[in-house]
């Protein structure tokens, strides 16, 4: 299967990988169009690609004018590396989706070559848990290097924004050290803190039975699959120990607070976290058309029915929703992102079922 | 104001501190006819309490059959301890609702006194964001001592299920020790993680962009009001440092395991926190009538909407509602407890929008 020179234009692409990223990658690319040969590890993972349409053929394609890398974290720079020694097409870029990316960077030393992370999981694996949908409105980073030759970042950056990611171009230590911030490390402490609280001795039952939203809220990315853990943890040893580091560093510091009664230090601290948390950007575009409605309620699921069923009736969009959990008990505050123009009229409708909701500006 | 003896028909009762918890419990009293006399140390506070109704007299009321300490847990004792001196009424039983329990168990050595502690909090500080409902469904946790007379504990343990709490009864010290895990350390974790982020000398703009739901999850207690605090770090100083020694720990074992890639061993610790977080018992009762049905989604307030009203229009009661956020980008699982016998129906609609539900048991 010959193909002809790269560009744009749809044409040929390899995906080494069959998972649920690599799967969604291929069903976006031929959403577009483009023929996808794949392979996986496990044959009748990519029989079910085959079948499910996220790839076109089963097989390596050495003259595909795109590769994604979609294994685990631990091969991915040798079947990169293996894949850029074997292609035959001069216009080859090799990108990745390892979630780890300067051990990838420094080994994988190739103008063809760029790092990619598309910010998109699930906790099903596979081609059956797999769409075109995943990307869109994703963070897709790109992690370019001195070494890597600028159109093919042009070419990876095209496409995975064509998949409706947004890019975003990092270097790849700095990804790392990110990364390490607000994934690894929250995930080891929230895993830690569920065994911590499930061998406290203490009677087990009552204890869960009293954990209320906020314990809930700061364990649940616990539940995710382990297995994917300790290659990440390997390749970016160095972040992720940093973070630790710091982490420790600070609780051991809270630990004297609490135990000398230092109240300024202690409200200090957690009035830096309260204002941090609270200026957390939006998850949302243009937030300055945008108004925060925080409305207490029962944290129960009727209620929450109740108050979105009354904004869609008026035809008020909500662009975000979080419930904030009281640290104990069923109480919670409904956050809601919703049109600045909306404003009054929510209030209205929800003061007038006996609510009390309170507004502030976004932007 | 003279007052006939107790006993479990409403009567005269008497309210110190009238913030939320407070004003509250003035509500749940006056709606079953309860008279309400109460104080605050801020008369603005007291006279809006009055205005809304949460109390009908402000004042002492020395004769009263009970009394509610609500104050902040720095002073609870000492007025507990200060109207059992001054109390006229001899069948007279005190309660406080402060978050810990053995000192103020400890200092108010008294029959007539039993500690509680509503788990109902809420964002929203004194009477206006009070009412009767904030306890309904609600645990109540009572801690009698030996000390107590049993016939004190009965009365306020039958009030309180009035209020539509569910009571616990619990060893004073045992309580702080279930508090100390279930909220004091994470509250003290999340709050450091979220300096943490917000210090991180990486680009805090990006960072933060990247931060998706698994972060905000973990962080999103550290919103809350930190001038509580203190006085519980104070006043449960034995318990916050044991568990807070235990989590030093586990994070110090984890950093040795990180660095000396001990993949069996973090792959035994992450498991053991899956299992115990995916086995957290649900919030609801008679979980054995219900299925757990687990919904992969993009985690945008549309999908949200379209779900619970597919639900709805089935006639599908919707028991519990998490939203499960990936650690990364915006896929989430939508986690609803609903009946069992609507299992099927619920599925069938789902998969037909194109959803991909999975089910199980919760009993």
């Amino acid at each position: 299967m010959n193909s002809p020179s790269g560009g744009v234009s749809p044409n040929h692409a390899f995906v080494v990988g069959l998972g649920l990223i690599g799967s969604s990658v291929g069903f976006s690319l031929r959403a577009q169009g483009w023929h996808v040969s794949g392979i996986d590890i496990d044959c009748s993972r990519a029989e079910r690609a085959l079948e499910l349409g996220a790839i076109d053929r089963i097989g390596e394609d050495v003259y595909a004018d795109v590769a994604f890398i979609a294994t685990p974290v631990a091969s991915i720079a040798e079947v990169a590396k293996s894949f850029l020694a074997s292609a035959q097409n001069d216009d080859v870029t090799v990108t990745d989706v390892g979630s780890v990316k300067a051990a990838i960077a420094k080994s994988v030393d190739d103008p063809r070559f760029v790092g990619g992370h598309p910010l998109a999981g699930s906790e099903q694996e596979g081609p059956d848990g797999a769409g075109a949908d995943i990307f869109v409105g994703s963070t897709w980073v790109l992690t370019p290097t001195a070494c890597t030759d600028p159109a093919a970042f042009a070419r990876i950056s095209a496409l995975v924004s064509s998949f409706g990611s947004e890019v975003v171009a990092l270097d790849p230590a700095r990804h790392d050290a990110l990364v390490a911030v607000i994934s690894h490390l929250p995930h080891l402490t929230a895993a830690n803190l569920m065994v911590l609280a499930s061998d406290a001795l203490v009677d087990r039952a009552v204890l869960l039975r009293l954990a209320a939203g906020g314990f809930r809220d700061m364990t649940r990315i616990a539940a995710g699959d382990p297995t994917i853990w300790p290659d990440i943890f390997r390749d970016n040893k160095a972040a992720v120990l940093e973070v630790l580091d710091d982490l420790l560093a600070r609780l051991t510091e809270a630990r004297r607070m609490v135990d000398s009664d230092d109240r300024d230090a202690l409200v200090e601290v957690l009035d830096r976290a309260k204002s941090a948390r609270r200026n957390l950007p939006p998850r949302v575009a243009r937030p300055e058309e945008l108004v925060e409605l925080r409305v207490p309620v029962l944290d129960r699921p009727g209620t929450l029915a109740e108050v979105t069923t009354v904004l869609g009736e008026l035809g008020v969009n909500i662009f975000d929703l979080e419930i904030a959990h009281s640290a104990e008990g069923p109480r919670g505050v409904l956050v809601l992102s919703i049109d600045a123009a909306s404003s009054d009229e929510a209030r209205g409708a929800l003061t007038k079922l006996g609510y009390r909701p309170a507004t502030r500006r976004l932007g």
